[in-house]
């Protein structure tokens, strides 16, 4: 593998969902393979889950870890062409790309949308030109319009732990304060619509996801009936992708509550965290047996790991 | 050892003080124990001398370390239970705490008191959440009201360099232009009070520290008094406990000099640092032959590595 | 070696030029050598390629890194003698390098000047100091008035990359928007008035270095003249000695393009990076065959462990 970016780049789910799960029950058999191999995690924006867990994933493997908050060690970033910079920016993304190349064997970049210009951000701009000017192989650490090692961590939470063989998966909208962005929902759907699960996406009028990334999954504005029968929920806030980046109204009632759970299958329910309480998810949920967010938050390491064993194995 | 908070969290501090020489002698004799380990130090506030020596200790027993300036790095976290989180926190240390747990091996945590609410700075509320949602074996890296890897090493090399075999000590307060925790001096008064040591703190009057730590200890106003004869003098500025957080005059007469240090046996002097020269501590005390202060904080390295032995043995 | 602050630090730069191409070649030959010892990097400014290369290097002899962003995560420096520290600063330079010395086998710090007190840039108060208090060897990461591990980089690339045994290689001025230090054009000159090439300083009048650092240099305020039949182009902006850090007028008519690398011979273009494209260097310059800067930055890492295969060495 050269690039995770997205489902798209992986040839087999099924095949690195179970070699996540051989990771996890035998996480230091392929320590020879990193040996001598530097992993560059360059972060733009904020990170605990995927911070910690890719560095264990690399240490696993036995490679070496360098971490950069670029947003705060190095320069200011220009990733526009043609421009004079006599600005702010001090550093264009072809030579800093380039330069991080120069001193890692696979980079890894978080890069947050700006939830203003949609074109710009689902044109994945700041990625791609990380991806074109580095010239190594390369692991998002989430993008502006998608989060893969956090839904290929949700796939194997999901696979680990379902009790039938097609089970029903429900995203579901929640409430928040703030526009967030919609990578994670995104991901998760695009993730969700290869695997063999049951997919229903439930949210608000408004809040429909670019159908890019929902195609073959069931679309309702109900929550009650999304999660009826449902195996898994996963509870997720995201602002609109038509007005781009805009929220509309409070919808408190679509928190997830343990009353809600009835109409479920004894559903286990996953977030991919942060999670603000008693506004995205019950405290009562998440302090339930019913809630997977810790464990789930666990599998990131396996999910980096499978990833990083197969761009080791391509170098 | 499963938690390393305070004085009582330690069967045996005279083993631990040995413990922690042997390292000194022999640092790398502990190297396998580490193997495939991960020590994760998160940090909510500055540090230079506990994230550098901890780091150092870890690397010594053959462990990976991962540090996350928490405050910088990651997201703003919120304590209480049960508020709905729809301002500006971002993430519930339930969920924070959980999660390194799934990373790390053994969590380091340091987070100064707010000196505003002192029921709160003594509960200890922060640092014993992550303990209680962390799941795994955690080291205090200064906590609101104790510094104990600081208070270990402080003892270290009082045992190391003493001449007699039942030394007097001195905590003396320093004069100081801010108001600064007691977490110091609540450590090392702990400490020494279980210490075999002639114990004597001298402060100017309405600096009396919780007496949970100074039990056993003699108490003074003349730091005169107090120094006359010891072995070792410990200088260090805290605000009042009574009330809380504050500070009343200048007491420039309290800053240790080489005209008070005749009064000693040759004091040694110790101070946890970072200190202001000329301030809390004069110049020429420092850059003379009695100063400890270097000295003393390389010791940090060996307490930290004693500690983090004991808990790898027990993982 | 010691201390690698300048080239008046190196015996045999030529030795130094063949052995980080030695490193290039095989770069995990000396893994043994430092096994179990900390290479501990200081920043006090930003940093990219001083950053991850000098990381590389260590960890690819094998070194343990510990890197600290002192502006950010430890204490407000003082830096002089007899005050008394009742203002902002935390901690003295005299106790935070003889403690950084407890815990690292060799330091690197990366200082940048104040450019308003040329007397006090110029005598390297900052790094020095750290010399003479962390009782360890050193090498700088950039200083106020010298960048080594970027010079003797591009010395090893122009070495690498000659066609002829003496080059001409030219130092040429470049617009900016900012005042920037003369660390880098300084150390660059002062490398190769001692190696084997033919070398010529251009800038407009005013921004003369100081003679210091460039005896033996032909300087000229013709550009175009300069360039003559170059075989190597070095760009970089600085600001002036005399009057120290101010800069006068535009110059944007010094930007190197493609019509004025007309009049070389077919030079390779060089610049340590971040660079201003369009500003300081055009962008068909910067995205053609002559340039070397990434592969220069790539460089770095063979100079940085040159460097600390020799201080390795010596302890």
């Amino acid at each position: 593998m050269k690039l995770f970016s997205s489902v798209n780049d992986v040839t087999d789910i099924n095949q690195l969902v179970n070699e996540a799960l051989l990771h996890k029950q035998n996480p230091y058999a392929h320590q020879q393979l990193g040996k001598n191999r530097i992993l560059g995690l360059i972060f733009l924006n904020p990170s605990l889950r995927t911070r910690l867990s890719t560095q264990k994933a690399a240490l696993n493997l036995g490679m070496n870890v360098i971490v950069m908050n670029m947003d705060k060690e190095g320069w200011a970033l220009e990733f526009n062409d043609g421009v004079v910079m006599n600005g702010t920016t001090v550093e264009h993304i072809r030579e800093a790309a380039g330069v991080m190349g120069q001193y890692v064997d696979i980079l890894g970049v978080r890069s947050f949308p700006g939830l203003v210009d949609r074109e710009k951000d689902y044109s994945e701009e700041i990625f791609n030109k990380f991806v074109e000017f580095c010239g190594v192989p390369m692991v998002s650490l989430e993008s502006a319009t998608r989060h893969p090692l956090q839904s290929l961590a949700d796939l194997v939470t999901i696979h680990e732990l379902k009790t039938t063989a097609r089970p029903k998966v429900v995203l579901t909208w929640a409430p928040h304060v703030k526009a967030l962005p919609q990578a994670v929902p995104n991901s998760f759907a695009e993730w969700m619509c290869k695997a063999d699960v049951q997919f229903v996406i439930a949210h608000p009028e408004g809040y429909a996801l670019c159908d890019d990334f929902t195609g073959g999954a069931t679309i309702t504005h109900n929550q009650d009936e999304a999660i009826n029968g449902a195996d898994f929920i996963y509870v997720k806030n995201w602002s609109a992708y038509e007005p781009y980046g805009k929220v509309f109204g409070e919808h408190n009632d679509w928190m997830l509550t343990n009353q809600k759970l009835t109409l479920t299958n004894n559903a286990k329910v996953m977030h991919c965290l942060p999670v603000r309480r008693n506004l995205e998810l019950s405290a009562e949920v998440l302090d339930g047996p019913n809630s997977l967010v810790v464990h789930e938050a666990g599998n990131r390491v396996w999910a980096a790991q499978a990833v990083l064993k197969q761009m080791l194995q391509a170098l």
